[in-house]
């Protein structure tokens, strides 16, 4: 595998954030980078160093002194990139690493693409496609949930089941193309039945792992979900509550900032996207104006609906309305009676007898927030989320299962139809090439751009 | 100086900025950094490893996998702080920071004040106050001159200078004490001549380097510049074509930020400060409307002032009224004449000969912008900041230099004057101190927790 590395160049990015903070690190990857790095560098001599050793010294262009430094060394192939890698950790100022990585630049080291060095993990064999992909779903989650999924993917995840369902299946097509090579001789190297068995524990396989994808997908990008209701009914209250907790949270971590998930939840570790929420909080919509195009439109794309009555101020027909119409949204709501405070007993009984699957509470008590959040969570209805489940969650696996799946179908309706060998072999060949796709045993040029342009650049 | 740490507990901190990039590296540093970071750490036992070297594995909290990390060990006194240092370098995820951060809190660990690890260092004598202030600057510098005064003030800078100052008046100082404990008796260990060679040897170190005050505040916070003149004089298409070349610039390494400096431009490793520019952009202010308070306080702001004169558009009568108004605004500027590919010659020649100092150009050529940027380098006058040039760039240093040289001119006074040994001793005493407090041999709680509260989270 490592043979790959001579033909390649050095590339180099910086791999923390941009921004002011103590430190930067930079990196550098490629056959040449330790004797590159040596070149500048004034402390020890970096190519008599062990692997996973750390080295102070200085950066310097010339005789000018850039900064004084760490150097981590990761000798090939014991590197993320399978390649000689070379961290340099200097002060976190934006003109240090500026002027380090055109030092280096001049010196023959090329700006690394985004995800490049993952790409190249990937090419020496240090993980398959789908456990690269997940590197990247792990910098980006931002909740227990999709953390949990990505870590499990990328260290394995359902990579080697596919592998496994693979190779099995490769076994079977090679005894079909043997059979095709026979030509008109009516010989049968591989059992039709045994074929079929294969077959359909693929598909339950892969049809399981298509189901998961719903899942999957709120799990990356959480749940999305809309509070609704009249006017006044508490949507402000409910929705600060909810987020208000969430940033006590957050702000255990000094300096931890919480402006990518303005208007995000996570509930116990699920994430929940407030579709347009700000517009929600100043709309005057109401339940009657629904019908309203743009209104109707949001609604709809939400996973979840959370409608709040207030219980002070709404008549039972009104309410039977209402929840008429949200029924005709087609997507699970949660129906709420807010300001419980505000009403007595014997409306809140007779409202119970009538919507037992209503839930009573006065969104300004911390306690009745706490028990909001169960029922919510029961709606998403996540049990099948287990740890160590299986679950994919990334648009691209996704469609090359449902594409296996199509293959695989035509695979048992031509054996069950008694076509020709060479059809059954066509299906086969197709299923296996989108299994590949996958974990990248089949891969074009296009694709591994299209993926790993996604990355962030110096990962 | 390592036993300091023995009553030190373990601090924690994000040491690369917020966001999101491929890595984040958070530190720990404490006597027991390393066997807490061993407690959730999968992988070679961390306390039996080797100073300066790195190890794969997995965080852990409980049997839930948060992420897999290189950890990389610096076993006290060989680190930053000079106590043990871990460093964890993780996926760049904020959830993950986040979850690693909080697992250590709840093991033992507490989240690092700004600027504690730098003070834990200056504790620990790993370098003097003045030194663990140029840490900050240094990761605050984005121009090359404010770059190299921090790195040449954290690599020594004047510390020893200073240092060796002090302990000479130290000697003298002892000497007088030694004097005022003989009392009535008329001795004189300390020749009254050598004392005064001193201080007028220290006096004129320190001369110098209240001088260079001037010159490092605006290195360190950039040269305040405006560019004025009436409007359609060519005010914009001069700046954009100055920032645009810095884009340029900046814009080599992808990713790269450029907020923080929309409105500065390095020149030549210079920046300038342009003061309200994009007030003076839209402003329709002329050299008329000067008059007018605002514009006169903005103009007295300035270190520099680019003054432009459409040449296409201005009577000479005109001008040298503009230029006399100019003149009494007590700040050095340039005079431009723009537009010059619209006028003829013989104009040119004959504004030449009574302005010799004006500068002819069209702002739209960028080679003539070029020879712009020279003459404002000259004008700053910068040629004293050369390679290994001293200069002070500290308000902090600057004011303690200053009541330094009032401390030491007092003992001049008290020498020629005659007054008695205690008051000469009383001067000695504080110039002593307020040399010391540069380089932290004389602190305070307060002056440490405000020099340190200055710094990032982390450092």
């Amino acid at each position: 595998m490592h043979d790959l590395a001579h033909n390649e160049d050095t590339i180099i990015a910086l791999a923390t954030p941009q921004g002011i903070g103590a430190i930067g690190v930079i990196r550098l990857s490629g056959q040449s980078s330790i004797s590159l790095v040596n070149k500048v560098f004034k402390g020890k001599d970096l190519e008599r160093q062990e692997s996973h050793t750390i080295h102070f010294g200085t950066i310097r262009d010339g005789d000018k002194i850039l900064d004084e430094v760490l150097v981590s060394l990761f000798i090939a192939p014991k590197s993320f990139t399978k390649e000689n890698v070379v961290e340099i950790s200097c002060h976190g100022s934006n003109f240090i690493i500026r002027q380090v990585i055109q030092v280096f630049i001049r010196k023959g080291a090329r700006p690394a693409k985004p995800g490049e060095f993952t790409k190249r993990a990937f090419m020496n064999g240090q993980f398959d496609l789908a456990q690269a992909e997940a590197v990247a779903d792990l910098i980006n989650a931002d909740s227990e949930a999709a953390h949990h999924a990505a870590l499990n993917q990328m260290r394995g995840g359902f990579s080697g089941e596919i592998k496994h369902l693979r190779e099995e299946l490769i076994h079977f097509a090679s005894m079909i193309e043997l059979e095709l090579d026979f030509g008109e001789e009516d010989v049968e190297f591989a059992s039709r039945e045994d074929l079929k068995k294969l077959v359909n524990r693929l598909l339950e396989v892969i049809n399981a792992l298509i189901h998961s994808f719903d899942l999957g997908n709120v799990i990356k990008n959480g749940v999305p979900t809309v509070i609704a209701g009249k006017p006044n009914a508490g949507k402000s209250t409910l929705l600060n509550a909810l987020l208000n907790e969430e940033k006590a949270i957050v702000s255990d971590i000094a300096g931890t900032t919480r402006d990518f998930i303005e208007d995000e939840l996570i509930i116990g570790g699920v994430a929940f996207r407030f579709i347009d929420t700000a517009g929600l909080r100043e709309t005057k919509d109401t339940i009657e104006a629904i019908g309203v195009e743009r209104t109707q439109a949001k609604m709809k794309q939400a996973s979840l609906i959370i409608y709040l009555f207030d219980l002070a101020d709404t008549s039972t027909v009104e309410m039977n309305k209402e929840i008429n119409r949200l029924e005709n949204t087609g997507v699970p709501f949660l129906k709420l009676g807010n300001k419980l405070d505000k009403v007595d007993d014997t409306l809140v009984e007779s409202l119970q007898s009538q919507h037992p699957d209503m839930l009573f509470l006065s969104a300004k008590e911390p306690e009745q927030v706490e028990i909001l959040k169960e029922r919510i969570l029961e709606l998403v209805n996540l049990d099948k989320f287990k740890r160590g489940d299986t679950v994919v969650t990334n648009i691209r696996h996704y469609d090359s299962l449902l594409q296996t799946k199509n293959s695989l179908e035509a695979v048992i309706n031509g054996i069950d139809g008694s076509v020709t060998n060479d059809f059954v072999a066509m299906d086969i060949r197709r299923a296996l090439h989108y299994l590949g796709e996958i974990t990248g045993e089949i891969t074009t040029d296009d694709l591994l751009a299209n993926i790993f342009s996604k990355f962030c650049i110096g990962k």
